[in-house]
């Protein structure tokens, strides 16, 4: 046992959890605690422009690095986070979601302070955390240590997000505290359930003769990357991912298929799916766009689901039996059966080189630019289906938000990626509509000298919702920035060296130009503005538009 | 009775209390709605880069206009307006929030569809807003006109923001209704009690050696300024106002005394108001930076408190008493005395104009600029304590969050006051760290030909937190944006003709060569980057600050 401040404990326990960054906006309730952050040695504090691109950073470093974090002051500071925290909530991104409070003398008297509601509720903030965090707490001097353990733990163990308030107050306070390490290993699977659902498995593959494997988004939430590689690699079996399972394996993978999205995927990927007599499913996340607006069959008669904390095989649950341990001893007990690849490459179509870029061939284009290890980022409406075309190499992290689709994310998770994995490159593609609710954050970007490359596609407006409804209307509009200058605007002069290229692409010819200038300024930021026709789509984009606006209609 | 869809009942009650222009962001779940107000031809869409930026420009709006409304998709849309709602609902701004929502039979099955937090929670965010609204409401076809009527009801006579749901399948719903006219007139005071409550301050103001009034933030919230007025001129009493009571009768009226802030306030101000021996205070709200931290002298035993539903007379309070029928009758029962006017009249100091703009000299050189019926905003920080040194001509509106204080707010706040008061000139201060959070409202003011004048006050950081705490640390740093080319970025080539002034002014002498620039730009947004030394601060501020930090440490 030892004696510490609970700023100093706090801080030690976000580093021992992975937090090396904290993404912030100062405000007068939380600078005490950011001196200690910034004196402590131990973690970086960054400085964002406003509150809901922290929140968007600290779910895209999140994603990067496993676990993110953003300090803002009370009120007027965290309420600007609360869509971004929402949007880890929903999506499944664990991020300690730090407020810095009034004191707790002025909270106990309801002081009538500044950035409070005027009503002496300094609850009321914390209790609408409550809906988009698996827990939240105060922390005091008799609890912090213990509630700090807590709520980092929860955040860790169910990768969603977590609320700690920190009044003015408690940050210098001295607390005893037991620094043994966190155990934050999830919990075993219970034996006997285990080893029956083991065997039910390996009976079922056993006997069908086109078993598959489909992918999706909680194998990554769940860090489950490398026990998913192995199952497929040890039992051979072809696999497939959904949308939101993207790239959870790089795409180069012998025994990867495609991408399953019910009616929305390739004919021969539907086929090939659907005709399956054996799905195990890992990780499955059944929202509107990841399956083509509920078009997936996947019968339960055929279908094993291997969740987090569950698995159901075909119409049996198995409580409490986890992915994550469940899937190396599948690995183990499934034999092995004979790789049959085909052959996924695709052949660049034809293109007029002195017309606009078309979506069909830009992302099949793209995909040939990644390399192993990128970082892309593809935001919610036409990049983001967009990009489900594109290749991604072995190592590749794919981040989008197709669940939450909040317009504006992927600036924010631009940073906070680039910020995680400073050694690996990373790409964002952004449509000009999104681009303008977040758009300030390239600033902190070129502040620390971060090198992502932006692609601005420049559609002249709301492409997505054109789709969905409103194809001429004024609201599906946007105001055409000077969008080629936009790093000379947010970096001011003292930003003029840390920038590579930055220009706009007007033919598909400009953009291979614009492509080698890029990665000659591999060292700075780039930012390309591709010019595209204002109703050109993926059609991948097109169907699912169709869909949801029968569904409002509905 | 007649019949007539949800959407065209909600427009017409709408435009009834007062909506002429409606702040939005297209999302799927609202766009048919958004067709239904272009084609109503009642209410102009306006649409905003972001979320928060359209909460502002609603609050803002409502300030000049007495009520403002906003619409946002459900989830991602409406989460990132919960700042901007909360403010309104500290400020006591009636705003109405409206948010287009998944049809209800998605809402009845708990489906699982992008914007949702993925568990089937279709009410969490209305929860959500249950703590920063009066009132909130999902319509339906059975419940859909009472509560339309209800809330909006709510929303003006509360003054303060109401949240409405409107699912997809709602909006085209056919509806029976009655349109007579709402009751908007608050309830009428109790008789006995009111007139008892008139005969005892009657009797204290004739006891009164020095009585005087001070006008609070309250008396602007409840639209009593009128009221205020007359009883100013019938009695004939001195009157002082708080910060937030600020302009709510130009500042040029013969008996207009100064700002009372407690311990801030002039040494005179603070020996008058101290120094009387009755004071008529009008809608007191004494928050922290209201107050001087707290440090009003106003006792029970010598003050009357008047509010919009009560009145405390010394130590006893009259139940339901209300100043907006109450003043008048004061106004009528007290005995007029001789105005005793004063000269309020500020001289320039002198100083070196080759330097920079020195605070001390501002904010009085723009007292002079002002115009009567000038709308002037200052953001929270430098510029709200600066701007409490200016002189406000009469009819000028003062437009600022000295409760809530979020920064950012005036970008947005701007957009929606140019909106409301088109007629009028529009003014905002704001410094460089504020601006960033809001910057891209800019651009929509440039695409309506809205023609507000920004004065960016550049002094490289936060000063205000820097006063505070953390003078030289780094997070209270800002990146030094290329400012003086704001409006080009923003604008764009479609913009360049709509832009008047733009530019920078680094000492006082260029600055007063920029107000005439200005000046004879008035028919165009203008946009100047005023230079000021980083730790140059009102005086006033500077003692808040001081008294803010030592509030945070006890």
């Amino acid at each position: 046992m030892q004696t510490m401040t609970v700023s100093k404990y706090l801080i030690l326990r976000l580093k021992e959890i992975g937090i090396d960054d904290l993404f912030s906006v100062p405000g007068d309730f939380n600078l005490v605690f950011l001196d200690r952050v910034q004196d402590s040695g131990l973690i970086n504090l960054i400085g964002d422009c406003n509150e809901l691109n922290a929140s968007y950073a600290a779910d895209g470093y999140a994603r990067v690095k496993g676990v993110g974090a953003i300090i803002t002051t009370f009120g007027v500071g965290e309420l600007s986070a609360v869509n971004g925290i929402a949007g880890s909530y929903s999506e499944m991104v664990p991020v300690v979601k730090i407020t810095g409070t009034p004191n707790t003398k002025s909270q106990a008297s309801g002081a009538l302070l500044h950035h409070t509601l005027g009503n002496g509720d300094f609850r009321a903030f914390q209790k609408m955390f409550s809906h988009i965090t698996v827990t939240n707490t105060t922390l005091l001097p008799h609890n912090a240590a213990a509630e700090i353990d807590r709520v980092l733990t929860e955040c860790v163990q169910k990768v969603r997000p977590v609320y700690i308030s920190l009044p003015t107050d408690v940050v210098d306070a001295e607390i005893t505290v037991d620094m043994k390490p966190l155990n934050l290993a999830l919990p075993a699977n219970p034996e006997k359930t285990e080893a029956a659902c083991v065997r039910e498995i390996v009976n079922a593959v056993a006997k069908a003769k086109k078993p598959i494997i489909v992918a999706d988004a909680c194998a990554i939430r769940h860090h489950c990357e490398k026990e998913l590689l192995e199952l497929i690699e040890k039992t051979g079996l072809p696999y497939y991912t959904t949308p939101m399972g993207k790239a959870v394996i790089g795409e180069d993978h012998p025994q990867f298929r495609g991408i399953y999205v019910g009616s929305l995927s390739s004919p021969r990927v539907k086929e090939e799916v659907e005709g399956a007599d054996l799905i195990l499913s890992v990780g499955g996340l059944k929202s509107d766009f990841n399956t083509g607006s509920f078009s997936y069959r996947m019968d339960a008669e055929k279908t094993v689901e291997i969740h987090s904390d569950y698995t159901d095989v075909f119409y049996g649950t198995y409580k409490a039996v986890g992915m994550k341990y469940l899937l190396p001893k599948l690995a183990a007990a499934i034999p092995k059966r004979e790789v049959q690849s085909i052959n996924l490459s695709v052949e660049l179509p034809k293109i007029d080189m002195k017309a606009m870029v078309p979506q069909a061939w830009f992302w099949n284009r793209m995909g040939k630019f990644f390399k192993p290890n990128d970082i892309v980022l593809a935001e919610t409406g036409t990049s983001v289906f967009g990009c489900l075309n594109s290749h991604m190499p072995e190592g590749a992290t794919f981040i989008s938000q197709i669940l939450w689709g909040s317009i504006g994310y992927t600036v924010g998770g631009c940073l906070g990626a680039a910020v995680a994995g400073q050694e690996r490159r990373v790409i964002l593609f952004v449509g000009d509509g999104s681009f303008q609710l977040t758009c300030q954050e390239v600033s902190v970007m070129i502040r620390l000298g971060l090198r992502p490359i932006i692609f601005l596609l420049n559609n002249n407006g709301y492409t997505i919702e054109r789709l969905i409804h409103g194809v001429k209307r004024t609201y599906n509009d946007i105001d055409n920035w000077d969008f080629s200058k936009t790093l000379d605007y947010f970096g001011g002069a003292a930003g003029q060296d840390k920038i590579g290229f930055q220009g706009r692409a007007n033919t598909a010819g400009e953009f291979e130009q614009v492509l080698k200038k890029v990665e000659s300024h591999a060292d700075k930021i780039n930012f390309v503005e591709v010019m595209m026709d204002w109703l050109d789509a993926p059609e991948n984009l097109v169907k699912q538009a169709e869909a949801s606006a029968a569904l409002n209609r509905s």
